[in-house]
């Protein structure tokens, strides 16, 4: 149920993404054209083994007088199971009013379940929901798995069930392999509210959530068991999104999750190359160093030439073997211009994004190992070989080595000489670059950027927009260096004409003098995107500014704003196509990203958008 | 902050569905071009009061040392809401940590705002947050309000406030009218979550959730408050939906909360026509009688009409005057379908459906009154005049009279002779029809239905299909004459071809004999959507019934479910265009819909799209 589609779908999706088997949901079989049979020889030419075949619900813990019945269902289910080819059944512990309380009782009857799976060669491996009616705790099921003391009879550990309750895993590590028959696993943020919601609507894959579970898969791995990991995620939008990206981003999900524990067992002494851990030799991610560079593609150079010029930006060079492609920079920022072809449908965008790390090959290694869908690039036998990958939402992401003094070597085949350095410059670097992301595949970039990036999600906030809330989630690098806003725009947005599809994605430059840079831009004849004088009043109300520092804003275009650290003044360009740009000066450590002046932002471009119809 | 756009937008908006006046939100302001004295005018322009300026945070319950900052911005306030033309500031409860916790030195605070207020001719209007640190309930707010004794300073109640945290309003109608201030409604569905996001996320209009706002505006009408009773939503949907259908929605709500309250002060015994009510002369709701008709529309009719004959249906007549307009009826079943000319981009759809109330004249009379878009309809002077609206999904509805033994008048305008009666036949009528709704739109279609139809919301479900999840909502009147379930499809859909928009309607019709009705179907030659025989062997294990009459079930493509109280069996045809229909039998009083078998429809007809690319 991690996946879209079509029971058939997702089995093809499930192998082509790399997975060694998946579990069969009863609903998917159901509705299903293929026999049990069919599907069994579908699931072997695909090479995917058909783990578990889920669930079997109010079966135990039952009144006397309705077991009978659980016992028939149970032999339906058996015979089913049999022509499948799978062999282990999920029993759920029960969620009905007037259930049985008595422990040793249910072990009776997971006892008498047992004989009849036994009869079919069927293990059943039992669950406690985290809002089972008596038995909603795994130690309290496990217990009763030890009391019925059936060779059939197991546990079924889930990870939602154990953390939504606030439990821990604390014990997992003792317990005997034999008796755990299976692992599903899911991660969730952190919501408040009813379990229930929270479980069908909100779990994400390992690695999208705040669930502890390299804290699970190491005292798993304590235990030495050696059964199937599996994923069991119910999400609103998985259930609706392309069913092989899912998949991917599942396997993806468990890569990093083995890769994460391999290297706590690793700290803690112990060895991390056996069950339920495969996959341990991935290389530590690079971090990144430094941006590289930003890439904007455009059918309209003149528009984009000469906003950059504005701000100050000075042509660098052509490339000497791509026609269309140049680079412009000032101090530490480099800003390569692709030419699109004059009759392309294509808007002006952010194409892709550069960061230095310390192995790009390691980077790249890593990347393809976590399922990374990579950039085919063409470069002749003397130019840099620079490694890219595509993000989730289409932007391309290279790795590129930190070279000399932060230059990097591909400069020379713009014809630029890197033993120059660059010109003295007002811009210190790229302060972020915010990425619009279509909302069904937020997760995915999360985990894409955690596990390939090493950036990390800080907390999230939603901003008001004229056309909707705007979630905005900030993935930040180990030291700041690089600083990726994610943002999740409206999706209809009836009211305004920026939709989510054509969210406008920015690039922020950091300088050391933000009045300097925007008078020079000013004269340079650069439209700053206009802020309203109730804004500047407000200002003055708000933090009890001298009027003069105000009116030097007001005459500048700046927005302002402050936390406990320092200041923070900025301005934004208007909006080439799909993107803009921003600039930021920085005082005494400030370390938001002007969150209160987005909605004002976000006004301005409205009624911009509005205007040009 | 319950309207999408800018301020100027909500502004012109109010207006025009009718709005007396509007609250002005500070962030609003802060983001638009309009000078203060421009927005005064602008109001005045449009007829609107600006009857609040919000909101005043972190101003009062200060430590000692803050306070004269606190007073500090209430003077800026106070001098803008002076150039602004408004004269009550909102005061919200304090949710910071190390709040002032003694009442007195609140009220002493409060006393001391009111002084600053009053040299600007100021109102405050202090109100207790749900979550305020130290004051959270209206009961406690207003104490503080009555300790501090000010002419300057009264209390706000705002409904969400109170009603989410399980308060009750009893109390209410004791207060000094006085010294209440301003009163915001919003209601809510009631969800098990953390109160802050359930209130910047979930508040909907009066009548669209589960307060008891009848009892709140009951209890203000018993002090004789006569002051502003406003809509303060903060809802996902409602940011990003048009801005004109927001406020008519909003307005629409408050017009039927009135009448809800006017109904209950006359239960009492009470005179409704004082303030706060205004509008209490709305006729009661003209409850439907019965279905009159469905319309469909196509352009292609051979289609549409070989599906009916099919089924059952005989062609009863050509409209007189409408060209393109023909009736096919069955029993008590009248199906209306147009002809779209051949040229038209539109799918074949239910477009229109006709229900019959006791008196057509003042159903429409209230409809408009509820601020309903009324259906031009061309019609000669001797036809029967039907009065139709559009519901906010775009199906017309049109109020018909109950007719002699419930055949309709305007039959007589297909050449049909109304005295013969209809023909016997295997219908007994129309179960319910299922509509597809925008989800930013689906609230406003609750209270749509609820105001005007008289119908009421069942509880809700969701239904699993291989693109997401389906949002079902059932809208029932009294007694269950007329069912309407609505269906909120899933957004993106990207694995799949019914997306949002292109969701299937339907049309599900009652028959006495569903065996009978479908052999004579399928003689006839109608292709069943397919049900694969795995659900056939799911009955068999799920229900323990007879192979036989499974059998039965299987030979003539029917699904089966049952309650406690009796079973249902049902089928389904393909879908034409936009719309399918489905053949129910209901045996002893079942009360569902078949939700258990609403995958199997999905999952077939998404590989029914699928076969069709």
């Amino acid at each position: 149920m991690c996946l879209s589609g079509t029971l058939e779908e997702k089995m093809r999706a499930a192998a082509a993404a790399g997975f060694d088997g998946v579990e069969v949901f009863e609903p998917d079989l159901v509705v299903s054209p293929s026999s049990p049979e069919q599907l069994r020889e579908l699931a072997a030419e695909l090479g995917l083994s058909l783990d578990m075949y889920q669930p079997f619900r109010d079966g135990v813990e039952v009144a006397p007088e309705a077991f009978p019945d659980s016992l028939r269902r149970l032999r339906a289910k058996c015979e089913l199971m049999n022509r499948l080819g799978t062999s282990v059944l999920l029993v759920c512990s029960n969620v009905a009013t007037g259930v049985l309380e008595d422990d040793a009782a249910i072990a009776e009857q997971l006892r008498a379940a047992g004989d009849v799976a036994d009869e079919y060669g069927i293990d059943l491996a039992y669950e406690a929901l985290a809002w089972g009616a008596h038995v909603n705790t795994w130690r309290h099921a496990h217990r009763i798995v030890e009391l019925a003391d059936h060779p059939r009879v197991g546990t079924c550990l889930d990870s939602f069930h154990i953390f939504s309750r606030g439990d821990t895993v604390e014990g997992v590590e003792a317990c005997d392999p034999r008796k755990i028959f299976f692992v599903q696993l899911a991660d969730a943020p952190l919501l408040t509210q009813d379990v229930l919601s929270w479980s069908r609507h909100h779990r994400v894959f390992p690695g999208e959530g705040d669930f502890d579970l390299v804290d699970l898969l190491g005292r798993l791995h304590e235990t030495g068991y050696a059964g199937p990991v599996s994923l069991e995620i119910f999400n609103d939008s998985f259930r609706q999104a392309d069913v092989h990206r899912t998949a991917v981003d599942g396997l993806r999900s468990l890569r990093w999750l083995e890769d994460q524990t391999a290297d706590a067992v690793r700290e803690a002494g112990g060895d991390p190359d056996r069950p339920p851990l495969v996959l341990t030799d991935l290389p530590a991610p690079q971090a990144p160093r430094a941006w590289d560079f930003l890439e904007l593609r455009t059918r309209e150079l003149g528009h984009v030439t000469r906003m950059l010029h504005q701000l100050g930006f000075a042509l660098a060079g052509h490339h000497r073997s791509k026609d269309q492609v140049q680079v412009w920079a000032q101090g530490p920022v480099r800003i390569i211009v692709s030419e699109d072809s004059r009759d392309s449908a294509q808007p002006t965008r952010l194409a892709a994004l550069g960061v230095q790390v310390t192995d790009p090959d390691v980077a790249a290694y890593r990347a393809q190992r976590l399922l990374a869908q990579t950039v085919d690039r063409a470069q002749l036998p003397d130019e840099t070989v620079l490694h890219g990958v595509v993000a989730p939402d289409g932007t391309e992401i290279f790795f590129g080595p930190t070279g000399d003094r932060g230059v990097p070597p591909w400069l020379v085949e713009f014809g630029a000489d890197p033993r120059e350095g660059a010109p003295e410059s007002l811009f210190t670097g790229v302060d972020h670059v915010n990425l619009a992301q279509p909302w069904q595949h937020y997760d995915e970039a999360v985990l894409f950027l955690t596990s390939l990036l090493d950036l990390h999600p800080a907390p999230s906030q939603d901003v008001a927009g004229p056309s909707g809330l705007v979630r905005s989630q900030v993935m930040r690098s180990a030291g700041g260096v690089v600083r990726i806003p994610l943002n999740v725009a409206p999706m209809a947005a009836e009211q305004g004409a920026f939709t989510g599809a054509a969210y406008p994605e920015h690039i922020a430059l950091a300088c050391s003098d933000i009045v300097a840079v925007a008078q020079r831009a000013r004269r340079r004849g650069l439209a700053f995107l206009p802020v309203p004088t109730n804004y500047y009043e407000d200002l003055v109300a708000r933090f009890d500014l001298d009027p003069d520092f105000v009116a030097l804003l007001e005459s500048n275009g700046l927005l302002y704003d402050r936390d406990d650290a320092g200041e923070f003044l900025h301005f934004y360009t208007p909006t080439l196509g799909e993107v803009f740009v921003e600039v930021v000066e920085r005082r005494n450590g400030y370390e938001g990203y002007g969150a209160p002046n987005a909605p004002v932002r976000l006004a301005s471009q409205y009624r911009e958008f509005a205007r040009k119809g």
